[in-house]
């Protein structure tokens, strides 16, 4: 059955006046094929606009915990997963800017896939996500946007993107993510996902979950942050050690586990492990940003990116103790990059150049 | 109840005359009064002598799933977990020096302890371990050894015995030890130690195991290694991606979960956390051996031992795809510190210097 594709608005806009922010919204149903069984999904598309409309769109994806909720506006008042470096006057000025987010197929947001067979979602990969972002575009009706700016798992699916949709952007700029992946990182992931298979198999999903976000906690950071924030000697309680670490490590596996689930945890990191993406396909300028104490994303990976990428990329190269989570806390350092890329100085930049 | 102490030679020697290794064996009981709950264990000691019994003794002490058998010989030859640096005409020359392996209290081998309560075996300090090793060296009327040599976890108790009993040995050579412990190596193996618990909470031990060991041995190796082993890209198995590194990562967690239990996993991996010695109560020369690719003791922390040894100590900086598993991979580099220091070399050592 063949559906139309409308935008449904979830909530209507406080405000009609152009230049206010979309409220959030789901466009749907859209068909997606997926890129390893072919099968045909009907999906259901959760996305957030913020800035004026007919500003240029900027695309901002995140990690595979982020959603759709960049920013803070009218229509949504929380804060984002990218609040301190996108909103009015920031690095990405939703005043000049239109922003916009989209959930992932197989995330946490709104984003839903139906398949005809009613059998669970395959394995997803960044070029089916990639495939998502196009069809929203579609439905927004942007045939080129100024740039898609991801970071980790969403700095893969903005290389799928250029690499399957060469034409429709300006630019990407891709913090913290590579053509591939490295297989230490896959190894970690693997223990993941092994351990949340070990929470389903015994029926304690969420304590899986919990210790496999405390994992991936780990590898989101670095050494020389836990040496500075945790004392090494261990509290004790009656006579068991408890290591000041493990009290931060269990506290963010819990806070976890409240917001997701095995099945989204599962598809999601599998899919930073099925991510490949050939640089030769990639046609519009790239910004890389490689963070030097990154162990998920090893700076070389991006340097050989950059080699691939031959005259189309340029690779700023940071240093930050928060290892893989910088595009989260290097507000300065990144927020210059993306000022300087698709915020109010690219213009000036274009010219400089 | 006091009892004698005796050396309870399991298996008859084979031949007599001297110079002959000395079959496994076991001593005991000794009391031992543990560290942190002053609690008297009376302990039955694991050992393996190799090499003449006049030549001067070297203590060979390994990580936590190490045990006495350090090298194969007449009266056990299966071959040991440091087959190829100890043995006859190898670093350590098993026929000019009597080499000596010991059974972790709490670990895999003979050690076993009994508390006149029936209480089970508290926590387990390093000092207990050095502890057990000073009542192993009485039984065994050895008074002063040459050298203790201790890699990862053997590295650690080799620290604090020379801390705790400064004039009982000549030298100690520590491979990948520290003073004290590293937040981020606590929450890897804190993480391990929650798995190995989820395990036993579900009644799934050797699952538990085998999946808080795959996490072990992303941290005993490195990224290099990985990247150089294992190609990226999964094999599919019908739908489901397998990627090589888990492969190997699988096959590692189910050989260990089939010789380690829980239990000794949880209280040695503890052990590790609770690590902490005193550089200034170290007399005796100390040779550090470092390895930059290191990730659970970075180099720096052993730099910052070599400095609190004052003119005491001397590092040795090597390198390695191995990572923490240097002190098992890389035979020659090791090699030649330890025939520099313990083996036939170190005479001509002591006048060079």
């Amino acid at each position: 059955m063949k559906t139309e594709t409308e935008i449904r608005v979830v909530r209507p806009p406080r405000r009609s006046r152009p230049g206010l922010p979309l409220p959030p919204g789901r466009l749907g149903p859209v068909e997606l094929e997926l890129e390893l069984e072919g099968r045909v999904m009907n999906c259901d598309i959760g996305f957030e606009c913020i800035g004026p409309p007919d500003a240029p769109a900027v695309v901002a994806l995140g990690g595979i915990s982020a959603d759709a909720h960049v920013s803070a506006h009218d229509g949504g008042p929380r804060p984002g997963w990218w609040e301190a470096l996108v909103g009015p006057g920031r690095a990405i000025d939703t005043e000049r800017c239109r922003v916009i987010g989209m959930d992932w197929l197989g995330g946490t947001g709104d984003t839903v896939a139906e398949s005809a067979t009613a059998a669970p979602l395959p394995a997803v990969t960044t070029r089916d996500q990639a495939d998502l972002l196009a069809r929203l575009l579609d439905g927004l009706g942007i045939e080129r946007v100024r740039a898609v700016v991801g970071a980790s798992y969403g700095g893969m699916v903005a290389l799928a993107f250029a690499a399957r949709y060469p034409r429709r952007l300006e630019r990407a700029v891709v913090i913290s993510a590579a053509h591939q992946t490295h297989p230490m990182a896959t190894a970690l992931r693997s223990i993941q996902r092994e351990i949340v298979r070990f929470g389903l198999r015994t029926g304690r999903e969420a304590e899986g979950l919990a210790l496999a976000r405390e994992l991936a906690v780990t590898t989101y950071r670095t050494a020389a942050e836990f040496h500075a924030r945790f004392g090494n000697g261990p509290v004790w309680e009656r006579a068991v050690p408890r290591f000041p670490v493990e009290t931060y490590l269990r506290h963010q596996g819990r806070r976890f586990a409240d917001r997701f689930t095995a099945e989204r945890y599962l598809r999601l990191s599998e899919s930073l492990d099925l991510h490949a993406v050939d640089p030769a396909r990639i046609l519009a300028p790239v910004t890389l940003v490689s963070v030097r104490e990154d162990t998920l994303v090893p700076p070389w990976q991006m340097e050989q990116l950059l080699t691939k990428l031959r005259g189309r990329g340029e690779l700023v190269r940071i240093r930050s103790r928060y290892g893989h989570d910088a595009f989260l806390k290097e507000t300065a350092s990144i927020g210059r990059v993306l000022e300087s890329t698709v915020g109010q100085r690219a213009a000036n930049r274009e010219v400089a150049r």
